[in-house]
């Protein structure tokens, strides 16, 4: 359905609708004045006396070229908002929408209910001006500060996974997602329009995209601006979706845009209410077409249209300040008056320089302004996990080592009672790794949410349930992450390796997440929770592409108030793990276990204990009792642990004499220093588990300069000796890739030989030996195939 | 244009076209045969005697499902290929499309010419089959090991824009892009879609997309093989194509499958001949529609129907491996080797275990096979850049401090220069920042490639161009991978902290060059490249969400032989490391530089001896002549340079007597001990920079404990004190950020106090002076919206 300039919907531009339109426009004028007063003014808000150089702020940082459309969008949602009392949240795509939605929410009172500084008359209009990208400010676009927002506008992509996570599980809920052209050519967005077939029409809410053709991007056009209509149209319909088009161009006149626009939004609201009412009634009989609307309005629309001689409305030089040198040229300084007063701001704000009543009253009310959306500030609404006992499903291990477990597996039936206990407001999201990751026990309750097409062979997949998976890191990200910000609660499991894959978007989250945490409304939401499995030392067959410990690496970059590693040596502490980070708030935990089956070394009790220590000396394999120990085995993640103790096994039966301790790492940043993590030890806890002179071989699951970038002021760091992944690696066993990478228990036993004093000389033999038994292993293993029997099926056995 | 089963195409399954289709068919069974064999077979690989448990793998790791689509294709390719004389490239799309695509090598010879030891024989094809998913073997996937492939199939959803970067510039040239349904659902896939809109006909070669739809990734449907076809028909035309789409059901007639698929891909050929030969007239009057090919065909066809009563063929089960007992149940087994002779094996191979003539005669000719194209060898068809002199570029600097300029613009004026001496192998892409990134002096002798519409006000578009922006990093990443993989040279640029969105295609190319080092036959590729502008320091209005420095630190986790990174501190500097990247081989070269006007340090000799050193004690600068100074400081990266020099400037005035020394570092991994890295210092050049026991203020560009990562086994590292972004920033101006941060040169000039001995005591007033200063400079910026002029405006007078 397209309805252009001179379209089908002209005649619909009736003017007999009581002035609504007027009021609308004048509506539009405001949020529009208010946003080029953002980009420009320090002073002089109401335009009170002509503009002055003073007047003007001295680096002028800000976008223009979208505001316009942002606010004639949000005045159009606005009108329908009220006809038909629809709870709407607005996504802010465009990057640089921030004087946008910033105006809007000024003009519905919503910024000053939440900044009572910047108040609804012209002090508050002044404040409101002179902040936007000023210093100690706000920023140039949507971000944690704007009311209303979920959304960073920073980084472009992930609006429309956001929008659809927004979406899920709120059935009343429309959420109109602004894309913008430029943000339209990223992948994570062109994949996002496949969400729709994981909507469900009945228990979800309504995701409206709209589609916002300013044809530019920073200095180019951009792609989805410039192929021809009938393919644009084709590619919106092939993505499943019934188009309007609502196209502007730069001369019309205003109240007929208006007209058109106010009856397409009525059609789209229609063909909307249609499909949720027969959804509701059973009468879908297939997947709903859901309306895409697409917007061509002019880039910078409404603003100069030549500067310098220079086109500027229009192109792509209306992207950030049309006017540049308004300071230093009295003819820019003119125009910029010029444009401010065509808005005409004397009919728009009264004598104390508030919104005249007219506009006031056009604003939905309470929480139904977009600006106001209890769904936008997502804490509001949270309602704590009903958590099942975890310990219900500790494996019984009545001595380490004394049972074998799949942890991952093990986590997965806590999993399906969390999703029985919670049936509206958790979701698992990943990348088709569900059942790969061992979680399949899930499917006992719940199927995957599909709504395309099924087939009779199909299994667990249905068009109700609380797993999404589809093959894009990106889009489970974006859906969790949207649906976590309005105040819902997930876990995203992933293989660790491609993980990396959302590393922009997890800055994005820390990001907004730290600034929230200073916003004192910004409520706290549940924590960002990732489960990485599959990963760097069990990828037998896909090998070398397979293998990448970083993420965590590039996790501890984010501000340590926000970030927690967890590398659990067994099932049971995994559960307990887990059952922490579904609790924590405003965090983002990354929680590393294995899918295999491992021995497990911690009772029910100790599990709950050590993790909740996040670091320990494992006693029951240590021989140091009340005495400083010759070396410190430390160990962190499932497979570094099973080799630490293989290791100290063999220097208990070839050194029995060696005073050996053995300290496991669950929570990363327990390493740190308590100054630099809220979770570091002090140096006193420190020193206590690694004396200092006293060699630590520390086998870890990562990189293993990232124990040396924790622990560098730490008293004993000299002797400190780290092994871990040095990307090597390929198709092989397990055992082998662990030789690869000088983590095997063998190399940790001649490690020790190497770093206590005076072993090497008096064990030269040992250490030979064991170069020979790595020898030995890697010959049988290039012949049959597998790891030598003795290696592969050894069993601590105390 | 749709060829479905029973379509207008079955009337061309003509049995008149002597026995083509019937030998096409024998070399497809060849090809499955020997895929079979890879995944199963420890031995006896042509079925002399009936299969006995110990000829089969120990541990089955392998992947069945996609693999006899990937050898249909590729043997439909070989016979337009002959029939019609196409230099042809395939890129495997589809994760674990290994065992296809070293089998159809093998069968072409290729594998033999490039392994020798896998003979074309009975010998050879046993080693062929134990190698594969096997200890010291090869991955399940298209790797570097592949004969044929630029492309690691390990990680998903890169294969179009590769294909698409190589079909760039090689005009002679047809990529066969072969895309899997379920990578077909990842974002970056997604986007390259709209790579067609950047692809010039006449002087850019052809892509033939290839969406494989097999229905099922591991364990789900994929999406685009359930959604209704009309739709996936709008889908591809609205990417701009023509849809051929060939549907294959499970059970029909081979031969009918086989006349069908020819006449399709006639067609396609056919087309695609039609379109160059008209681009080649200039006939074209707008872009073409270039043809896409849907083949629908069963995941795992050809395989086991049923196994366990459960269906295997044509559902996601056969994903992995259809048969997974074969080794413990007889009826496996049995069934294994029913599957195997269904391919009559007898027909194939000769009694020497080659293929017979016939088969051999099917493969085109020498660099002809797909699996001998020279583009998968970038290396062999590798010329290198004609580089202009970049010291005709270098910025008059008198002395230091002596001249102002914007780094990336004095590189731009280079670029353009190697652009004008390299008009066909040299590529700039980008998201849409060249300009932004001040590089747009290329717009002098170049376009943007964009083969969209155009109107009369853009500016540098054309549909020839060295230039393509497109606002992906994915998409930039892939296009330059596969012009990279492909033999030719480039750059992308970008802001600092958005192109952490391609870590992970970063890694899987990194693991690529790695692995390629060690195969004798793969040549050496040009680097690939990176400039980083726009950086944490100076995102004055974008603020927070556009800082993030970190990907230095994703980067040096990476192989050491691979990895190398460069802060340049002034213009001068960057021209010369840029030189040597363009000049450099098989790395990652990533540089990080500002684009805004700043102070130049080095005339062009002294900057050339220091790029070249990588590290050095700047003299001009330092008053330790011949001494051991009281405290070095060190910098690296072009804002801390600066802030350092301003802190030595304090320094000078309060402190006259102490002995300062600084260093300024370009390549940082010149901190790293020589055995860790290539470009590591020995520890005594180290020493002799960085005296033990003398303390070290190092102002770094990005995560302060990077360089802690990189030093902790220095001599003086307990003595060095980092200051860099600690993940705290606003809108805001340059001075405040790095107050923000304290890495402005008051807080430097606190921490020499604080850490050279005896100073805190006797200089407690400058001390607190120094954060006096600091109050001073944050009350001007919050009143002003500016920066101090003093700090602002501040110069070295030495």
């Amino acid at each position: 359905m397209t309805v252009t300039a001179g379209g089908t919907y002209s005649a619909v531009a009736s003017r007999s609708d009581g002035g609504e339109l007027d009021r609308l426009d004048a509506w539009w004028r405001a949020a529009n004045y208010l946003a080029v007063g953002q980009i420009y003014l320090l002073d002089n808000p109401l335009l009170t006396h002509p503009l002055r150089p003073e007047d003007i702020k001295p680096r002028l940082l800000g976008h223009w070229g979208t505001t316009p459309g942002l606010t004639f969008l949000w005045a159009h949602l606005n009108r329908v908002i009220k006809r038909r009392g629809i709870d709407t949240l607005f996504v802010t795509g465009p990057g640089h929408g921030g004087p946008a939605v910033v105006a809007t929410a000024w003009l519905e009172g919503t910024y000053t209910e939440r900044f009572p500084d910047v108040s609804r008359d012209a002090a508050g209009m002044a404040r409101l001006f002179r902040q936007f990208s000023f210093p100690g400010g706000i920023p140039s676009h949507a971000a944690p500060e704007t009311p209303g927002s979920i959304h960073e506008g920073g980084e472009l992509g992930y609006s429309l996974a956001h929008a659809y996570g927004a979406a899920l599980d709120n059935p009343g809920l429309l959420v109109a997602c602004v894309i913008g052209d430029g943000e339209a050519e990223t992948g994570p967005l062109a994949a996002s329009w496949h969400a729709n077939k994981f909507l469900n029409p009945v228990s979800d809410g309504t995701v409206l995209p709209i589609l916002h053709l300013n044809g530019y991007k920073i200095a180019n056009p951009t792609v989805l601006a410039r192929i021809p209509e009938r393919e644009l149209l084709a590619l919106l319909e092939g993505y499943g979706h019934e188009p309007f088009v609502v196209e502007i161009a730069v001369d019309e006149d205003h109240l007929a845009v208006h007209a058109r626009m106010a009856a397409a939004m009525d059609r789209i609201m229609t063909s909307i209410a249609g499909i949720r009412a027969r959804a509701a009634r059973g009468e879908l009989t297939e997947r709903p077409r859901w309306p895409v609307l697409v917007l061509r309005s002019p880039k910078g629309w409404t603003g100069p249209a030549v500067v310098d001689g220079l086109p500027i409305e229009g192109t792509w030089r209306a992207h950030q300040v049309p006017l540049s040198r308004v300071r230093e040229d009295p003819a820019h300084l003119a125009q910029l008056e010029e444009w401010m007063r065509s808005y005409r701001p004397q009919e728009l704000f009264d004598a104390e320089g508030g919104p005249v009543p007219e506009l006031r009253a056009l604003a939905p009310l309470g929480e139904r302004r977009m600006s106001a959306s209890p769904h936008a500030n997502g804490g509001e609404l949270l309602e704590p996990l009903r958590l099942p006992d975890f310990r219900k499903h500790m494996v019984d291990v009545p001595e380490p080592g004394g049972a074998t477990a799949e942890a991952t597996r093990v986590l997965g039936g806590w999993v399906r009672d969390v999703i029985r206990a919670n049936p509206s407001n958790f979701r698992l999201v990943g990348p088709d790794e569900v059942a790969s990751n061992r979680l399949q026990d899930v499917f006992e309750v719940t199927d995957r949410q599909f709504e395309g097409e099924l087939l009779a062979t199909d299994e667990h997949q249905s068009p109700h349930g609380r797993v999404l998976e589809v093959l894009s890191e990106h889009l489970s990200e974006g859906w969790l992450e949207g649906y976590l910000l309005t105040g819902r609660h997930g876990l995203f499991t992933c293989y660790e390796a491609f993980i990396h894959i959302i590393d922009s978007m997890l800055n994005q989250h820390a990001k907004w997440i730290k600034v929230s945490r200073s916003i004192p409304w910004r409520r706290p939401i549940a924590s960002l929770n990732y489960l990485l499995t599959s990963h760097v030392w069990r990828q037998d067959h896909n090998g070398f592409s397979h293998q990448d410990p970083g993420f965590i690496d590039h996790v501890v970059n984010k501000k340590s108030e926000i970030v927690r590693v967890y590398l659990p040596p067994d099932a049971n502490t995994l559960l307990s793990v887990m059952d922490h980070c579904l609790r924590s708030r405003d965090q983002i935990n990354v929680v590393v276990a294995g899918k295999q089956p491992a021995p497990q070394w911690l009772a029910p009790d100790a599990a709950l204990a050590h993790a909740s220590r996040g670091i320990g000396l494992w006693e029951w394999a240590s021989n140091d009792a009340g005495t400083v120990p010759d070396v410190v085995l430390a160990c962190c993640g499932d497979v570094p642990t099973l080799e630490t103790l293989a290791a100290v096994s063999l220097l208990r039966r070839h050194l029995p004499e060696l005073r050996v301790r053995v300290v496991n790492v669950v929570d990363l940043m327990r390493l740190q220093n308590a100054g630099e993590h809220p979770h570091g030890l002090s140096d006193r806890e420190y020193d206590a588990l690694f004396p200092p002179g006293t060699p630590v071989i520390f086998a870890f699951h990562g990189y293993p300069w990232l124990i040396h970038r924790l622990t560098y002021r730490r008293h004993n760091h000299e002797d400190l000796h780290v092994r871990g992944y040095k990307e090597e690696g390929t198709t092989t066993t397990p055992f082998d890739m662990l030789m690869l990478n000088d983590l095997d228990r063998f190399h940790l036993v001649a490690d020790v030989i190497d770093r206590v004093p005076d072993l090497g000389v008096r064990y030269a033999a040992l250490r030979q030996h064991m170069f020979d038994e790595r020898m030995r292993c890697r010959a049988h293993t290039r012949r049959t195939g597998e790891d030598a029997p003795d290696v592969r099926d050894w069993v601590w056995t105390g």
